[in-house]
């Protein structure tokens, strides 16, 4: 299977979201789309996928093999969010609370994340990294992005000790949900070769 | 430069669009989303591309070069393409009439809109294409996409006689604006090669 990790800089979990104004609560609207790009086909959903959202120590999951209500377009995804983000007192400890079929949140920051999922490899995606095509397709990845910000000194730190790769998808800095759907055009072609 | 066409099929010219339902204004969110794809990068525009927007007999297109305001979210994209509509009066003949720097609106269909195009190739985009690896990346394509719905009946007759590649991107059905990313990607690095 396939993972993403995507961490949030600018949003609050007790954020008030306004579904009117997705970018003014913490770039919500990016977040929305890494997860749409990430999961969805054009008319089929990708069951093998999970996404992660890494927000203000809680990371809110999408399974893709239990996702039942996902639509292409911002505010739907972000209602799911903001649903997950309102029941974040229910995460107990270790254990994640179930806000809709195949989204869930729990406690916890990024290392704790990436200690969880003991898939590998762990890819870091970035602009500075080397050519995605000197990667082998890789199985069963971890690919993680930052928002819009660069990855923090604290994370940086964290990707130092866990992560396997650091993985360049082109010569431009692309948007998150952008360089998710690279990622994915290069493992369904099995690194551009089977077109 | 690079230019894409995107046929939508469901947005009515007179549409009373509302920003908080853009999937119901004959599915926006998706025609947003094109516009975006093909012209934002992280933090950055690309100058040297177009999008023309194939609405229910008018063309909006962006102009990368002029644009002054796109946000990545999709209801300001939305909200700019409401506005281009709301002046579609404006455009009489074969004159556009502006609605905001970079997005302009004209009278005229799809075969209309390939007539004034004179890049070559027009590359359609779709499913059951060769592979793209087997297209040498051209400099001045034009990319023609469809909504989430199929290419209609005269729209293939158009493309029977106007395109010269039909072109796959990989194994799965793509969304249109996934799709404009990973062909982006493919200029980008020169065939996959320059990464």
């Amino acid at each position: 299977m396939r993972q993403f990790v995507v961490l949030a800089h600018e949003l609050s979990a007790s954020a008030d979201v306004s579904l009117d104004d997705l970018p003014g609560a913490g770039r919500l609207d990016l977040l929305c789309r890494c997860v749409t790009s990430a999961l969805l086909l054009s008319h089929d959903i990708r069951e093998a996928v999970d996404v992660h959202l890494v927000i203000d120590g809680y990371v809110i999951r999408f399974d893709g093999a239990e996702l039942r209500r996902l639509n292409p377009d911002e505010r739907s995804t972000a209602a799911l969010i903001r649903d997950a983000l309102a029941i974040r007192d229910e995460a107990i400890g270790a254990m994640a609370a179930t806000a809709s079929p195949g989204v869930s949140i729990r406690q916890g920051g990024f290392e704790a994340a990436l200690e969880r999922l003991d898939s590998t490899p762990i890819v870091q995606l970035h602009a500075e990294g080397r050519p995605i095509v000197e990667l082998v397709p890789p199985t069963d990845p971890v690919f993680v992005l930052s928002d819009h910000r660069e990855f923090t000194e604290s994370e940086r730190a964290v990707l130092a000790e866990f992560a396997d790769e650091h993985v360049s998808l082109g010569p431009h800095a692309l948007h998150a949900d952008q360089a998710i759907t690279v990622a994915h055009n290069y493992l369904d072609t099995d690194g551009f070769a089977a077109y």
